[in-house]
């Protein structure tokens, strides 16, 4: 309905367009005449009162504005996370928002039904991208690229190429450790699994190898629903015995760290599955590895955890935040996946013509609900947060001296100094002292007629109100000492 | 019929999952064959040889993808754009990609036939944003904001607000003066007009009111066609008279500064238009402020400047590169313009249920071509381009060290230095030494046997190979001391 809407007000629109420039262009009364008739079937269509069409002032669904204060927190967030990325040495590459649907389809399985489609423009089939993992590794396939380093968007960063087992596995953690830690947004937890030791733990659990992913769906759901619906779902939706589904609950309610791993290596079933000793074998090498790191205490190993993507192959991790531990319960409560991200060797084949792999671990940081705990954290403080950068206001003293305000900041502009003035030609003093507390600009360069002929800029700091004279060629050193910007 | 060969490609693709699903699953015999009927029916329509589905690995049209080096040049590109728009005063927003359909429709004229559309997901007719400033002006409206300095994506900057005449509008083209030069790609020049000049040149000139837009976007057409492929549209397809194109064509060879300014304040026919008197007076004070900042010698105020886009009403603007000057030519030659803008009064209040207006004017910088210019001169100097900012390498001198490699690039990481080592458990020195000269690395920190002993790292210069042994307890200051970043 709410489409039809929008359809018939919108050739109504079109149509009310078209006799106004008929009537404008004086047009054939007749010619007139029919097309206001078809305007006024659409009018009725629609049921408008004077067949005003009603336009929404709104964002697409999903989607939102980012305000200057919004944009100002997000920036820290964003230089956080990029000054982590490149601190590990990670280039940057950048891929178009839309792929071929092709290069989309496939790749992700059950998590992946919300694909925007484009209309097609001619030719291709195209959509919106999903993630920014799968363009990449079309990105790597496409240039034969085999060795790489790199983030992308400030949010994804991976390490594509063939190394010894768990290195860049490990550093992908320590940059999950050190972003979560920078951002100070509270105590986190970084769950690992294995999709081998998940994979392992299905075949002695009974569930037939078809079914491996799709089950692997439904584990991944534990972090929100309980065990007995995710069982329900097992065994209800997917088929599953109820006795598979019960040996699979035993064991994904374990999680710790080197002493788990053990446990499991001797682990009468697990310890005969070729794929999980192997999984396994590499999580201990991982925590030891995490241990040098110094990070091993906010990890845990944990084998509900399945990350829902089809595209992972081995190690997989997931970042929560904990809300602060309340005293009546025994666990600390998560708000939410904050990162996540695994080892997915198998993707880029999936591109290659002669599916040649290129084996990838990497992270990606969810950075849209950071940014809402980190606004919410700003709100609650009541912190200021300048939305500029602006080191100095262009202030004049008396009217008519515009052009001396323009020549002044002009000079300040090419010196690199970050000046604004009003836009009027003979603003108040006060209502230019007014945007400087309003905007937190910290100096105003007040040029007056008694300091023209002085040759001096009178400099106040707005904090302070203290005003000295400055000698018009020491003021680009005098602003750049004062706001300690170079 | 590219189209329907993707389809079909994508239908056997899909009937291939069935297929491999139902056989996986050990599905009814019936079933299966049933499914591979269909499966080879659709292969036979595709023609292939063996069914195998080309999958051709490429970005959508129009499209591409920026390597590490491109990326490396973009951010310069970036950087030299986004301090100039602080420097400035102006704050960031951020709107979404995509935009309810209605609110891109109407807004641009003729200039704009290319808005991707996205296939319906429920209820939004949703389309590709095609610029900035209809998404800013929607922005504007929707939050009731009368006044602001911002920029958007590192290429749009715009004054909204009721202010005195021309001063925000000397400030953009001093912004495009003070990115162009900064960007260092050769000599510029800004064009500038004003939409109601032309307009009252239009009427003068005997134009009927309905037709000004429509001639408008003819005239445009100027910087690439011929007065007389321009003439042919205006008499031919827009149905002018040839007496009227004349006279039109007479107007638009002019150019020059505040002398012709003067000249057409006396013309007798365009002195006595009230909009081109309004237009001619606010570009003379224009100059008066261009003057002031210094940058009228590469400003040409250009009757034949029209902008594509609807939405402009007063002044208009756009910058262009010139190839170096010709001694056999009289004029220098364009490359294309590289930045453009102007005010645009009237599209806020398109927005608004009351039709409040809001005074804008904003520029928005061509950075795909300013970084294809800058591309191009970078391959042709061959200046060498890192695409990281690691400062040391963490290198071992003996086999058997890496776990000490992974203490001390944690310890260097927590401390802020950028720092990397290759992932693999014994690499060579001469690997290790190699990826340096490789990537640009100024620094290798070297862990041996010995070193550990004597608790000292040995620092080598990759540049000069000078090498000396430092304290483990000093190395951090002296990489930062020598990398020069604190």
């Amino acid at each position: 309905m709410a489409d039809e809407a929008a359809d018939l007000g919108e050739a109504l629109r079109r149509q009310a367009d078209t006799v106004r420039r008929l009537k404008q262009e004086k047009a054939n009364p007749e010619e007139v005449a029919e097309q206001v008739a078809k305007l006024l079937e659409l009018k009725a269509q629609l049921g408008t009162d004077e067949g005003k069409h009603k336009f929404v002032l709104k964002t697409p669904k999903g989607t939102r504005d980012y305000n200057p204060k919004q944009m100002a927190i997000r920036e820290k967030v964003f230089d956080i996370i990029i000054s982590t990325f490149k601190r590990h040495g990670a280039e940057v590459i950048d891929t178009p928002v839309f792929e071929l649907k092709e290069t989309l389809t496939g790749k992700y399985g059950e998590d992946s039904k919300l694909i925007y489609d484009l209309k097609d423009q001619g030719g291709e089939l195209l959509s919106l991208r999903y993630d920014l993992t799968v363009p990449f590794a079309r990105y790597l396939a496409m240039n034969k690229i085999t060795n790489i380093k790199r983030y992308h968007i400030a949010k994804d960063f991976d390490i594509a190429g063939q190394f010894d087992p768990m290195i860049p596995d490990a550093e992908c953690l320590k940059i999950v450790h050190e972003i979560l830690s920078g951002l100070q947004i509270g105590d986190f937890l970084i769950k690992v699994n294995d999709r081998r030791i998940l994979d392992g733990m299905f075949a002695v659990c009974g569930v037939p190898d078809s079914k491996f992913r799709t089950i692997c769906s439904t584990v991944d759901k534990l972090d929100k629903a309980t065990w007995e619906d995710v069982k329900s779902e097992m065994v209800g939706e997917k088929g599953l015995s109820p006795e598979a589904a019960d040996r699979i609950g035993e064991y994904v309610q374990l999680h710790g760290g080197l002493g788990l791993i053990e446990q499991l290596l001797q682990d009468p079933k697990l310890s005969q599955n070729k794929l999980a000793r192997e999984g396994l074998g590499d999580m201990k090498l991982l925590f030891e590895y995490l241990t040098l790191f110094g990070i091993a205490d906010k990890i845990s190993f944990d084998l509900s955890l399945a990350r829902g993507l089809d595209y992972y192959t081995g190690v997989i991790y997931e970042a929560i935040l904990l809300q602060p531990q309340n005293a009546h319960k025994e666990e600390p409560v998560s708000v939410g996946s904050v990162a996540g991200g695994g080892r997915y060797d198998g993707l880029v084949g999936m591109f290659d013509p002669k599916g040649r792999k290129v084996p990838c671990v990497g992270v990606s940081i969810g950075i849209e609900r950071i940014f809402s705990i980190m606004e919410q954290k700003v709100e609650a403080s009541e912190e200021k947060i300048r939305t500029t950068e602006t080191q100095v206001l262009v202030a004049a003293a008396q009217k008519k001296l515009l052009e001396e305000r323009l020549k002044l900041i002009s000079e300040l502009w090419d010196s690199g100094i970050k000046a604004e003035m009003l836009y009027k030609k003979n603003p108040k003093l006060l209502n230019q002292l007014q945007y400087c507390e309003d905007t937190g600009i910290p100096l105003v360069a007040i040029v007056g007629e008694q300091e023209l002929k002085d040759g001096v800029v009178k400099l106040r700091v707005v904090a302070t109100r203290e005003e000295v004279d400055v000698r018009r060629e020491n003021l680009i050193e005098e602003i750049k000492r004062r706001t300690c910007q170079p």
